[in-house]
């Protein structure tokens, strides 16, 4: 039941029928049907359509919503000066209740909303009834998603940044570190450990930049729009968006009361980090394994067995990989449940909270949790350095050709040569001898020897992006000065 | 921190790197990287790990398998009698704090299973330390849940019974009743009310079956599958089938103890039943616009507006639809949160349980309140009957001449020239004069005249499956003997 | 087989164990584990890691992409002049042959790079072989696939505006005609039929403004990563940025080959833009029944029953809202085989290009039928009047006493007892005498009557956003300066 | 433009609107709203709306379908046997031109349904004009859809049952090599590489039976159903279903052309199935890599890299891996088009076809393709058993202790000092001491040595599911016997 209307008796609760025709009686009295009995109210009914438990977490802003909507009732001449002063101080006594953890739910508070005035009416009297003139619950409770989602996307915007900022930091201190960068997770060639975490950090700088935007869309003020028509009692929208410091007002009733865009790319935000960080996470739990013994959680990170007293598991990060899913599924959820809808508000619409409420937790926590595994995260480097093998520069014998006139495509056959070579003979790479390389190709000499360091095979990559170590630097430089951009 | 395992001291606390390399020392205070202080514990990396909060719910369930598998520990000879009866008795009275609400969780309890056994322990002692012989948190925890959800699907299955049930007694009630069928939302044919309400049992049907196999899936016992190579006890796995009343035992351990295919099948059946649901909801909602004015929802289903005095809206309806998204997003997440997960356990299992929770609880509710609906539901037959018209017996016409001999691809036309001629001439298309009529084509005599009775027209759609008083109620008495053959 | 590599023959063919312990000898041959026998080439196989049925569609963008790499050779000194024009002019070729359909493809061209290359070879010789130096496919496919999107997408976001530009047209000219505006589809206020196609608009003008941030991400250079370390042979990347008109370069090489952000960014963005369309395809859908009556299809956009020859179903429309589910489809699909993958290039990120082309190709039928339905699109405006009734001015009958200075709380409730005691009388809202309405607020007086005029009512709403003539003027404007700075 | 069914003349082609009022004019003109000029054909939208491309593979059922449609009119005396006759002979050279490859399809055929009757009917003529009689596409399609999919998953049911064949052949064979159990990818407990084999095996087990019952669900009839309300000319459905080897009907015609359950169930299905080879393939690519080395894939089942001479990648299993994403993707998708829809058929249900034939091909190549890997897979078990360490038998320490009557939880801890004593020491755990040991519990004594046996380790593990070769054995039973009774 909405607020203000009591559907024991008055107009809502004994409706006729649309017509003159006689109802079907034995539906009426639910008999016939058989199923439970129902009177007048079914409670299942009730919790189904209430949303107090979830959305009550939007006291703050709902009090924040109504004092500037009282105020632009002021200012269109429908509340007096003394009115207005009135209803602020109700409202403000309301946020304290809730504050102090003293503020008495009624059985009939369905929502925030109601649950809201009802009590600022108990406090102030009839007044409060003036409150929600020309305001639906439409436009009210899409203001107040708005205003809870502005603050808690910067919060998010924060530990992100922290987070990308705690591996930026990382990755200038351990940069000299050198280990097997993989593809297809073979070996592949010998990378920098900070291009690695530099990788995962550009990744997440998009996510940042993205939630930006997102944060940009959020920030358009819907108050004012009415249940679909609009407001007809002259109030300032301007006004209220300057009240509430939005960047912009919605341009059309209709749509303002029933779109969530922002909150369907507010969880797809959340899905796209996700799936970022389950494969820095995915990453991590590899290196974390006896076999590639790279790194080492920390304990705070860590968690035993119940059974395996010799275990350490990565509870942290598999709970990291394991949110991709969930919160990805809330995404999907929204989008499915918005398919095909009618326009303007449904009640379908009530399922957008809890995603939002749930997506923002687990983000709040994934960040964070994320932050303090980088910042603890021990790592082995002499077993990184031990991992790296001949084989893996079987490219740079490659480019040693090219520099000495080959063609590429021969010097990748003649350098694939050697490779089969040294395994026929069972020796490394490095191994052959020049004159055995020799029978590959005569544009092998004495200098080839070079090419066996793995200092200076990264050192080549110098081209922006690369492993070498003044790319290094020029990414974590690129990094930091946009964090410090998106910061401003 | 898993049970029995103190991070603050011993073994798992303080493990040295497993090589004899200088751990990262930078890394370990935490320092260098930034990031917030981290000590020993994280508070939010223990929040983000504890599952207490939901899974607390299979207290019940947990004390029931603890309690058989204490029965199989004792039949090994790991318990003596007496051990196993002050595990029994333990249990029971753990049982009993839950059931009176006085059980208290401890801020270490991260688990229902580490908070039993940890109050097991204060209730009978040492002797609580044998319960967990043998057994790991990873066949526990998957026993516990498939005990719960045998017993929540047994009960989502007699409401769903209840729902089909419902529909059927008012099919056969109402079978008199004629309105439009439509195809594309355009009206096609006169059918029975009854047909439409058939449609839509029919199909729930579909998902009582596979409901019913879901619970035979589930209902394979783990317990005995250890953490993952089993048990080396002798513990007696058919023993513990019996004592817990499962059809079947898990054939290996590994995958036992990591896989999720019930739970997947469950989230499924319940999104696919959303869908069937959701079409429903849908037309009840058309049928109950002031436009269609066949249906009126019953107060107790309906809600009014905060803003329009005059209106009533279907929001049981509404909630209904929207709920397949949710189901379906759960249903999502935990296959994105399976796939390419490493075999057997790991920890992003622990999404399996919140969305079994939620999901079950929004069938429940989603189901009664469907009950209540329908059980409720006024409909409009006047209306029903006055919405059909003429041009909806154009196949019938087509028909009639086909019947004359006519091929039917033919007769579509020659009935799609009857009508074009009506709608040139404005009239309804059984006003058209039978020299009309045989313009178009001389298999047109009188007879045709019978064929614009919407009674008649419906008797003709006799074969099974069809329309015809008989066939629905052959359909009556295929669901009713379904529904029996379920029951059993 | 990955191009220029023989496996028949050479190292990668017959590759020895990487130790020396002796292979199992059995499952070399096949025999024991019996399945298919498989030799040296398995053709399933073979198929299935194939892409060049699809990817051929970059035939283009991979020439334009391999003349400005070699460009980058030529200044890095790694190709004289003379070999660089030879390759252009070689590359023009073959672009040539694919443009005049002569291109013929052999059946080891597993993929379009593969194809281009071979044939390049065949055309120029030897010095086709160094256009790959320091390029991999990994960084070659993506800079392939960013090239294609980057037109793909500038081709959609031209489409999108001009279905939006239809709708503002229309918009403007039809603003004087009035109709329901509906919640929960339930006739809630008067509304200019122009209001809710704006309302439509402005969605999708959310839509246009996230394209171009797709866009923007889109435009970002990979060329020069190599396959993961980087490029080590000085190739200048800003040259190559320069070349391909980029608008920057990927800051990290690990990053660059294997993020997929802008093609699930790209995925999701037509996700939503494609639920906003499937709301209004059923809002269409609706409008178009018999039963609401306001709107008719083109034929154009229409199809007729096999069987019922009256029919005339909005199967564009229907299609239009079914391609919503299949396009979210290929998102999820997307992001779950992202989900918990090794960072770097792995294979599975082959699946990013079907749902890249499929997804564009649905996009761009979608949005020329959308605009075609709306650009032909009959409306029945005096359906749309009178669906009006009076009880829609109950909320206005409210704002009547509001305006009076009653509470709008009281005045809900005062204008609720007006709707029960008509409804009770049976006559309509406006038709309760002066005196009657006197019975529930003396505040009533003979001014009453101004507000059963639906024209008077709309005009009210002239807030911004709202239904109001002057605001319809207003958003119009709105939606027009928005597409020219998008233009721009 | 639905067969038989000519727009640009006749009724559909021009059809008047429903009411007198005068049509907008320059919508219908379409030049004041903008847009591409719009004439009674937009080709864009014949290709949208056309759907030969991909349903032209039903050409086959299709016959088979109306071939038994055909026969079911002659007992209806609506067909003389002569017509009969003539149909199936006409149907059997439509069926000979697509077999043989020379069926011209027309420009306006649109579907395989149109193209088949318009190919009867210009090879018999008139009579063919009888085949449709009391049909409807809408009962057309679904039966051919539900004719090939029962075709289709018959042979899928084969190659899964074949693969897991190869498993439980190849787990037989070696079922005597030790290695690594992992939980949370850290080495756990020792365990026979075959547990592991069958692990996966009996998972692909459930997927079997899975798929069984959605065959039972696939082989319904709809055929006699119509376009929504039944057949009217006394066909006999349930000669139609012998007809057609069908196992029974459908229940209601309004159902039964509309609901895709059994699409909608095939499609989970191949998500679930795909989960679990995503699994299996993650296990693999890590046991093939590098650090693990126990795997190593057949060259047919590995690709090369363009870059870098050394690598051979995983290919195959990174594609098997990926397309989990793909296939569970088309399952959202159809899903989220359901949601919603008003019942009884919409356009929309086409999107059904092209996610079922996608699907299917993908299951059988990666089904085969899975076959191919395991059976042609390498294993070093020097490798394997390298990979044990004592510290992996530290639960079957605990064991020892429980043996000797100490309660579990304090054996797990002793345990755990004892793994504690061997790092601080430097050693293995197995080379502790007995007098170092027995500081810890005075319950080690001298047969405190077998437990570092890794072959009486496993032995241990004998309860039914275990990895003990009894349980081994048991399991492969178990496999084989459910095989069996599969196949019957």
């Amino acid at each position: 039941m909405r607020p203000g209307f009591d559907s024991s008796q008055g107009p809502g609760g004994s409706r006729l029928p649309d017509d003159e025709e006689t109802p079907n009686m034995a539906s009426e009295s639910g008999k016939l049907w058989g199923g439970r009995f129902v009177g007048a109210v079914d409670p299942i009914m009730e919790k189904f359509n209430s949303s107090i438990t979830y959305d009550r977490q939007l006291w703050e802003v709902d009090v924040q919503g109504s004092k500037a909507y009282s105020r632009g009732l002021e200012k269109a001449g429908l509340l007096t000066k003394a009115e207005m002063d009135q209803i602020h101080r109700g409202l403000d006594k309301v946020a304290e209740e809730w504050a102090q953890g003293t503020f008495k739910l009624n059985p009939n508070d369905e929502d925030i909303h109601t649950a809201n005035e009802r009590r600022l009416k108990e406090l102030i009297g009839e007044t409060a009834g003036k409150l929600h003139t020309g305001r639906s619950r439409n436009d009210q409770v899409v203001t107040d998603l708005r205003l809870w989602m502005r603050q808690n996307c910067s919060a998010l915007s924060g530990l992100l940044r922290e987070l990308i900022r705690t591996m930026v930091d990382r990755a200038e201190a351990e940069r000299d570190i050198l280990f097997p960068g993989y593809t297809h997770l073979q070996r592949a060639q010998p990378i920098r450990w900070s291009h690695w975490i530099l990788s995962h950090a550009v990744a997440l700088t998009r996510d940042s930049e993205r939630l930006l935007e997102v944060q940009k869309r959020i920030n358009v003020l819907p108050l004012g729009s009415g249940a679909i028509a609009g407001n007809p009692l002259g109030v300032d929208r301007e006004l209220l968006r300057t009240e509430l410091k939005f960047g912009a007002i919605t341009v059309n009733s209709m749509d303002a009361t029933s779109e969530r865009d922002f909150v369907a790319e507010f969880l797809f935000w959340a899905s796209l980090c996700m799936t970022h960080l389950s494969r820095m996470a995915e990453d991590l739990i590899l290196y974390g394994t006896k076999e590639f013994s790279f790194v080492q959680l920390s304990d705070a990170y860590s968690t035993g067995s119940s059974l395996m007293p010799q275990k350490k598991n990565p509870d942290s990060l598999e709970l990291i990989r394991s949110k991709a899913g969930r919160v990805f599924g809330r995404c999907a959820g929204l989008l499915m449940t918005l398919k095909g809808l009618p326009s303007t508000y449904n009640k379908d619409l009530q399922e957008d909270k809890e995603a939002v409420f749930e997506v923002s937790d687990t983000m709040s926590a994934v960040l964070q949790v994320a932050t303090g595994v980088i910042s603890t995260l021990q790592i082995h480097r002499e077993n990184m350095v031990r991992a790296l093998s001949p084989d893996m520069l079987a490219t740079d014998l490659a480019y040693y050709l090219v520099r000495k006139g080959m063609p590429f495509r021969q010097a990748h056959e003649a350098s694939g040569k050697a490779v089969f070579m040294a395994e026929t003979k069972g020796v490394a790479l490095n191994q052959l001898s020049l004159k055995e390389l020799q029978t590959i190709s005569h544009l092998f000499s004495s200098d080839v020897s070079q090419v066996w360091d793995y200092g200076h095979s990264v050192e080549q990559y110098a081209a922006l992006g690369g492993t070498a170590r003044s790319s290094v630097d020029w990414q974590i430089g690129q990094v930091r000065a946009l964090l410090r951009a998106q910061q401003a």
